[in-house]
């Protein structure tokens, strides 16, 4: 894809942080949304541990969830996958629900990710990524997600829509720029996605997935 | 709307199925969502049986839901409609929640759904189409729905994305194109939506909703 002359290209680097301490996103609803805001019923607050010999259903950074424990963070949701999403990480079985699809199968999370102009969490801010992502696929590889990029710049007039499915796992994704405001405005275009490995994975403190999100603008 | 020249036309076959032995799709909130999900305490897994006389409320297809029945499909989540959603099939009247709207405004249901070249869902598959759709009117006549078209094409690169209201029970719904990835880099346009019977309906196993797709494209 190399890009057309008239095609301006810029980067941005979006953190996206689950469970621990300064988390930037939130499961919502879904069974998993709401294991991990205790909405299901006598489910436990933070990482699900069964009932004497049942199953444990992986974290999503595939450990295996300690009740209590630091990064106690949602099952099988979010960016980075976990086994239960159908790679076979050290011998974890896919997980299903009662319909045969995925247990994590429309976990809907709300995100308020930080974007920075380079991979580090503490490289310039650019501003925000608000919006939702949905886990989108029966064996739970993939996440629909639908934001908006505000990058600040006098009155956080100047947005990025972002709409489509990025796979978990896999090197690169494409979304497709739905629309812009201010110095976007009437944009149109797609986007590359690509995971990184996070400088300090917050392996303790949550699990941050990092997104190197490279734009290609068509007005 | 007769197309003007430029612009290319192709179809789609979209294979939508709830509930029974291989649903590609699952409600996952709102009052409907939740009892499909048995998040609702008390509430019965699938089909919903009132307690000594109250109302049953009828499936997808205007059936009687039996307890276990084989196709204890959820209640009017999907795209087929049913009684409760304002056509008054065989006398029964629209169930309408305590606000007064119908029972299940708001039901979000995920879809993993199938995409074949032509109506049999046997027939040459293209790929999935994952997303939302949510029941968005408050006489259940409506679903909003957001979903990326992803076919296959050596890496699952060429996406297309869709946005807008499906209204149920009608010949004919009108969604855009909002935009694309890969060979449909920067597509926009809309795409005409006809409900189909679907050839082997899956009357025991589940209620399969089949959409032929027109998609007419401008870039």
């Amino acid at each position: 894809l190399d890009p057309a002359p008239e095609d301006p290209i810029f980067e941005l680097y979006m953190h996206d942080i689950l469970g621990g301490s300064s988390p930037t996103a939130r499961p919502i609803t879904g069974l998993l949304g709401n294991i991990y805001n205790g909405q299901v019923p006598f489910a436990k607050q933070i990482g699900f541990v069964p009932p004497q010999n049942g199953v444990a259903i992986p974290n999503a950074n595939g450990a295996m969830p300690t009740v209590n424990g630091i990064n106690g963070i949602p099952l099988g949701t979010g960016l980075s996958g976990t086994a239960f999403s159908g790679q076979n990480l050290n011998g974890i079985q896919t997980q299903l629900g009662p319909d045969g699809l995925s247990l994590g199968f429309g976990t809907i999370t709300v995100i308020d990710d930080i974007i920075t102009s380079g991979p580090d969490l503490g490289s310039q801010p650019l501003g925000k990524a608000q919006g939702v992502y949905v886990a989108s696929s029966a064996d739970g590889s993939t996440q629909m997600m639908a934001f908006t990029a505000m990058l600040e710049g006098g009155e956080y007039n100047d947005n990025l829509n972002f709409y489509g499915i990025y796979r978990i796992g896999s090197a690169m994704s494409h979304l497709s720029v739905t629309g812009g405001t201010g110095r976007f405005k009437n944009a149109c275009g797609f986007a590359e996605v690509r995971p990184l490995i996070p400088a300090g994975q917050h392996f303790v403190d949550g699990a941050e997935m990092l997104l190197r999100i490279i734009v290609h603008l068509k007005y």
